[in-house]
């Protein structure tokens, strides 16, 4: 695919780095699911293991690059995940891990960070902060900036999820992927679209924080001065534009969804699938619960990418 | 293993057999668990498949052995786990299934039985009225009745997850596992028992159904009167003497726990691992709440055998 920063071959050889734990998730029909939906759905969970989200995947190709060439230190801004992620894979190849995240990240996040031995550091504000933040001590210790969705690692790894989605039978016919900074939209849009062209590659974020959906629409970047959604994994506002350039490539649509879809989502996957996950991990069955017409009778896979929630939040938003 | 019914080569065999949706379920560490229970816990995740619990492991043999045969129909009794996954396995395949179970089990194993396009027959009594509704049924219709853990392939599927335990690494000290009529005990049991004999097997069983376990303790059958938990799914009164035979040749210990510790369990998987699980899934967390000074330090797999619950029962089980 010309003009990508993704290439498939590098995709296939992050398997081999990245700890087997995270990789070959599972990938399962959920019929119970489907009766609400109008249409066959697939789960791909990518809540399963040690760090609860997909972000280690990428995590673990930027830890170990790093490790291999002896670097002692890393520095990220997370909205919780890519922290958690970071100070796992850092951990283990014995890395300095500092992590920045907004005062107002979820409790769970934060609190599992510093379990894991990072250093960290909270800003008032929002991603965006974390991410100057970061930057600034990156460069003050001179030390390595990991940055999510710019650094192809985040994308490669991420992308492994759409090598694993088209090695399944029976193939499918859309993959909904919630849209942040992009990481996991280019990565596996870029998989799914090079070696199953006819799968449908459709991004979903929030209507309160619609910057790179917008960007994506507009093919040119669109920043927006807040946030408003309860999904905070895909909360930015300032989109790159190398990864706007990637998903042009391979998104086929970008939808912006309700909160209450959302929670909605949310309430679906506990009810009907016995999952407890996190706001951005419901935004595809948002995005189904919005467009039933457009699903109607197809068989769509939806990736389940994170479970981190404050419990008492959580119990908030699916109690009815 | 001389005198067990159970064969590693056969189990090996199953692999082979059992659709791959079943099979290496996530095996991870789950670190956020561990402040509570003092020791290192990994979690053995069967709940991420189309039925959402490890049952089909099993039923996916009997099918297949049946359709091979050209048999056209087949029935069981089930508390609900069993049933659901013999109705998939069975649909698989085109054979009519028929599931009895007591009109108490929870609405939602029943209605995904249903779902399924099983024949559905509810008794009123527990599992042992069903298991006699079920051999009358299959006398009657001369089809072939599947008996939980009596019949060797209900226990040589689950055996398969013990396989997988022992190819882990690293290795773990002891593996806690559900109790109820065997299958998951005795199989699971003799495969690690076999590749790994260090490792403690240690079954756990609730107080208010404790006649397997009570059994074990006694090395003879002990029938009980009646049933009262809220773990239906390791429910049973009157336990097989050859399944008693191949429990005692590989089990360590047989615990029984209150209803507390098991809810107390639930609690802490949704809060710390972000699992929603039946009540049958959380007796070996149960069980290191309970013995806390037994396993300290030490590392514990947990089988999270099964997530089937009605979603009212388990919001009042977990809210605080």
């Amino acid at each position: 695919m010309p003009g990508t920063r993704l290439d498939l071959s590098r995709i296939e050889a992050a398997r081999r780095v990245i700890d087997p734990i995270f990789l070959d998730s599972p990938l399962y029909r959920c019929e119970a699911l489907e009766p609400d939906l109008g249409c066959a759905v697939s789960i791909k969970l990518e809540t399963a293991n040690p760090v609860r989200s997909f972000k280690a995947r990428g995590t673990e190709l930027v830890a170990s690059l790093l490790a291999d060439n002896g670097a002692g230190a890393v520095v990220c801004a997370s909205a919780g995940n890519l922290g958690q992620a970071l100070a796992w894979s850092g951990r283990g190849r014995g890395l300095d891990v500092t992590v920045v995240a907004a005062r107002s990240a979820p409790a769970a996040k934060l609190d599992r960070i510093r379990a894991l031995d990072a250093r960290l550091e909270l800003v008032d504000g929002d991603i965006e902060t974390a991410r100057e933040r970061a930057a600034a001590i990156a460069r003050r210790r001179g030390i390595r900036l990991v940055e999510d969705s710019l650094d192809i690692e985040t994308c490669e790894g991420a992308a492994t999820i759409g090598l694993e989605l088209t090695e399944a039978a029976p193939s499918f016919d859309a993959v909904l992927i919630a849209l942040g900074g992009g990481a996991m939209a280019t990565g596996v849009g870029h998989a799914v679209k090079t070696r199953a062209p006819g799968v449908e590659v459709i991004c979903v974020q929030p209507l309160g924080a619609p910057a790179m959906a917008r960007s994506w629409h507009e093919r040119r970047v669109v920043t927006t001065d807040s946030i408003d959604t309860i999904a905070d994994g895909v909360a930015g506002r300032h989109p790159i534009p190398a990864v706007l350039d990637d998903l042009l490539l391979v998104a086929d649509d970008a939808i912006l969804v309700r909160e209450a879809s959302i929670i909605a989502g949310m309430r679906l996957l506990l009810e009907h699938a016995g999952l407890v996950v996190e706001p951005s991990a419901a935004l595809g069955i948002a995005a189904i619960l919005e467009n039933r017409d457009r699903f109607a009778g197809r068989h769509v896979v939806t990736i389940v990418c994170g479970s981190n929630v404050d419990v008492d939040a959580y119990h908030r938003w699916v109690a009815r």
